[in-house]
């Protein structure tokens, strides 16, 4: 590797010319993948995250198998709040469960202050890891929840249709709420910088759930909490670009605009153009095909690719990606069709 | 009942001077009160909208509660599928499931082309029933779902998280997705006909899962055939007013004011004063509470009605209502305490 090496992905976030857009895929590994479901037929989910070896070997699948730009670390959303404390467990069918949520004031006391190179260390060593193995040209990419969503999973005890408890909670016990998310901001903060100082090149944030929020309640509850992570993090690593995808954000996308971050990551439902009509320039986008129409054919997927790129022609600032992970079911071929067709015309 | 009665949410949806804002709820009726569950201990749910008497009793209780200015007609959105052919079955925890699934251009052939006046005849004797009942200054609202979502639960066989089947088909089957939006459309106008023509003075058309689509896909297999659905009822009742509601359309505003429908109702994610920046004056609005606000504090809700009725100062134009149908587990006397905080501020 150059002492300076120049990540495509990493320039094209920072809105540096570069020589075609980037590509990579959210949930790029996964169940989609026969060579990942042979993993995972071995290992339990949470097993696999804390193992570096496995994590290096799926993290690398979509690399070797697909072609594309960023390696994104094989973890989980929920594992900062599982080392501060969230009894969490992968209940097949269901998803995440949390066995002691955030229900009271109390329920805070007990939360502890991680340091993710003791509690998971094999997020730090199979980074370390992949930085060697991987071509030159491709980055690692480091992620962590968003405040809210984190604080959703861990006050709701696992996923949910209608977040009656994190709302009941924010209407009827603001300052347990608050409280909830003054613990979890410096705790994902931490995290991200670990995976820098890993050798990951770019972060994204998640925040999976936070569209299901109001305007005006993703201004009070959820915005200022992911401010505070991306200055956090921007205080410690200003040359490190910072992706922050939210969920469902058609009606507060101004809103997110003033996160800090550089990315804007971007679901399929919003118009790409009218997002850079509404937000302006001062962010980049990232995003935004339909993972549903990967079920289509594979030349449909080549066209619908090369009409997003046509219709949204900004040459830098544009990181393509789907507008949400890959899932269960998709057929290989068309992911690798995908890719292909930026490489291609990107 | 007066030869020509002037009905408070008739006057707003139609933008004539009113002297308050009207209220209504989505699922008024429904498993919140014990009322409500004390009837459907006894009976399943379709024998419930399938049984004259029944309808007009859970019809009525949330008027007679709350104080409400129009009672919507209890029914469900699938009963034109499944009068269509549709093997229709409540789950207990489940939903509605469709046991006979649109997959195949041969599974169109089977399907009916129904007259609701003989496949269900309890809505229109319930809506005559209502109508003799209420208060001469209460109308009784009449609905049904959208082309794009009937379609939805008939190819996916109930309710999804995806909506991969469906997208399938409009993306590999384009031919069968839009014979099958041809044979929905017309029956979708018989039976909101059919309920104008028993006595219902408004209607909403229900598109819940559209909002999932993108901005082009809504616009290229959605709104066309919601459109149509629009012109054939105004062609039979140009003096009926007409509201439609898509879940989660903060992207697609644009697109559903193009829909003929005379009023908008939205989702709570959005707010309403940028809903009209956004789409202008040509409509009415519909909304739009979070009805998780409702989980709150009674003093909290008629705090965050009234900011909302100052916040969209709009005169007439503006139906009130929430952001989607009332939860189950809702405290009933904070339900009350927002129709009269309308009834008093609005």
């Amino acid at each position: 590797m150059s002492a300076n090496p120049e990540f495509l992905i990493v320039q094209a976030a920072k809105k540096q010319p570069v020589s075609r857009r980037p590509v990579w895929l959210m949930r790029q590994a996964g169940r989609y993948m026969p060579e990942f479901r042979a993993i995972r037929a071995k290992v339990d989910f949470l097993t696999l995250c804390d193992t570096a070896d496995l994590v290096v070997e799926v993290t690398l699948q979509p690399v070797d198998q697909l072609g594309i730009d960023g390696a994104i670390i094989f973890s989980d959303l929920l594992i900062p709040a599982r080392d501060m404390g969230a009894d969490l467990e992968y209940v097949k069918g269901e998803g995440p469960v949390i066995h002691n949520p955030i229900r009271h004031h109390d329920d805070l006391k007990s939360l502890k202050d991680p340091d993710p190179s003791e509690d998971s260390p094999a997020l730090g060593t199979a980074i370390s890891m992949l930085q060697k193995q991987l071509e030159p040209s491709i980055p690692v990419l480091g992620f962590t929840g968003a405040p809210w969503t984190t604080a959703a999973y861990m006050i709701e005890g696992g996923g949910s249709r209608n977040y009656i408890q994190i709302k009941e909670m924010m209407y009827k016990a603001p300052e347990t709420f608050f409280a909830l998310l003054d613990k979890v901001v410096p705790v994902l903060v931490r995290y991200l910088d670990y995976q820098v100082r890993a050798g990951v090149r770019m972060v994204q944030i998640f925040d999976s759930w936070a569209g299901n929020l109001s305007h005006s309640d993703y201004r009070h509850y959820a915005l200022p909490a992911t401010q505070a992570v991306v200055q956090g993090f921007k205080a410690l690593h200003p040359e490190v670009p910072l992706i922050l995808y939210v969920g469902n954000s058609g009606h507060i996308l101004e809103a997110t605009a003033e996160s800090g971050a550089d990315v804007l990551s971007l679901d399929w439902r919003v118009d790409l153009k009218d997002a850079a009509r509404r937000v302006g320039d001062k962010v980049g986008f990232q995003g935004n095909l339909d993972p549903v129409r990967l079920f289509s054919t594979a030349d449909d997927v080549e066209a619908q690719v090369k009409a997003l790129l046509q219709d949204f022609d900004w040459k830098t600032g544009h990181v393509f990606n789907l507008g949400h992970g890959i899932l269960p079911g998709t057929p290989v071929e068309n992911v690798k069709r995908l890719v292909e067709t930026v490489k291609r015309y990107g």
